[in-house]
């Protein structure tokens, strides 16, 4: 491992790490930051192509705790103050690294008969995605579209609630939610989309199969073309006392459900 | 409805309002900050004791959006720089009101046979608390135990993500839970805690009678003496590529499955 401190807060490396804070040089770069030794450990070991490994001085003193020095061939040291103009948390997380982007087709998500995946329809909430793409790779999903008007799915807080479960899980981005239920149709793909007042119950509907379960906005639910192009609609039975659960909570007791369904969560 | 401008930053109002963004004068007082037109009303509709209610100048002028104006005696309105500090969110909510907080106890919580409680140990996000407190009542828990160490229920945070199932669940505070847990056997009721390397699967554990189900904290898991001290431990059957997910979440599939299992949530 090569040590290399970095003393001006206008270094090319620095200046880059910051940038990444934005989507739009996100998208331009094909670049993203990763934050903490947990995440970044975590792409390390999915081979992640990882650019620069950036410490604070502090957590280099506490002799790099949980950082899997092994895989690092670089690193650089900053002073603390410098350190935290380069992370978006509030507590210090002590590394922070860019990894390259990584863009799955629609074809990459398809497995025949197992094929089970996520369709968001312009979900927000980066917590809420972060928690849908971990839940589907625990219940055995094999992709996810992050339909247009949805969060960046490389959004710092995405990449930090989804944990590695980001690295494994192939994730389409950049596509309608309608044209990919149609795409996902015409390949023989049953579309369930989620919606409160459906009558069908989730417990009570066939779940095997290639499947997609398509969740909507927080605020707006599903949008109304999305809601009728589904082969079916589904909804979580719950008490009347309350008027929703959020989306990625839903999502994650569907793929729960379609995992007992499928008999994969053994 | 009576109208009353503010104009001092010094009104004690405003002062109290402020005050109550702090745990220790939350706990002093016995009341809470309640943020936003919705979760107000979900007060009202509860016939919750709410105090002071505070509208910035735009939300007037916008002819309060939202907000069940006949439930309001009095309205202050404040210029919108000002009403600014009185939120914790970035987001202007347009309203504030000051609730009296509501104590229960475990009694309140026990239904005999229907008794399906959640026990918190430890758990300090108070998006997963808000998140536990919504799942709750969306699949028929009669009660929570919120033990030692959690976050406050009435955290601003907590408020507004629980929504209305505050106001609504009965909420046991300011007991440590392995002592809810002696008390709640003691009164004949099973206890499942909930634990990733439990070997009994949540979808094939009894769930029905008067159970509790008990939760532990983010990082740490459960506390050893809850752990032993639980009649059954279980799990949430899961893919091994995922390490867990996070416990508002796991909460919810095993509320869900209790609903399931009871029969209760048609």
């Amino acid at each position: 491992m090569k040590i290399q401190p970095i003393t001006s807060a206008q270094n090319a490396v620095l200046k880059r790490i910051r940038g990444l804070h934005q989507r739009s040089a996100r998208e331009k770069e094909g670049l993203f930051l990763i934050e903490g030794a947990k995440v970044l450990n975590e792409a390390f070991a999915k081979d992640l192509p990882i650019h620069d490994v950036v410490v604070s001085k502090s957590f280099w003193t506490e002799g790099l705790p949980q950082l899997a020095q092994d895989r690092v061939a670089q690193l650089h040291i900053v002073e603390d103050k410098m350190f935290k103009e380069l992370t978006t948390t509030q507590t210090p997380c002590g590394v922070v690294a860019v990894g390259s982007s990584k863009h799955s087709s629609l074809e990459d998500c398809l497995k025949d008969c197992q094929t089970l995946m996520v369709v968001a329809d312009a979900i927000q909430d980066p917590g809420n995605v972060g928690t849908l793409i971990r839940a589907a790779l625990a219940f055995g999903a094999t992709g996810m579209v992050l339909g247009k008007g949805s969060v960046d799915v490389y959004n710092p807080k995405v990449v930090r609630s989804a944990m590695g479960a980001l690295f494994s899980l192939p994730i389409v981005v950049g596509m309608e939610a309608k044209a990919a239920i149609t795409r996902l149709k015409a390949k023989g793909v049953r579309v369930l989309a989620l919606e409160a007042s459906a009558a069908k119950r989730v417990d009570s509907s066939d779940l095997t199969g290639a499947i997609a379960i398509v969740l909507g906005n927080e605020g707006g639910g599903l949008s109304p073309e999305v809601f009728l192009d589904a082969d079916e609609r589904i909804s979580i039975p719950m008490s009347a006392l309350v008027e929703s659960l959020n989306v990625g909570v839903c999502g994650a007791i569907v793929l729960y459900q379609c995992a007992l369904a499928r008999g994969k969560n053994q």
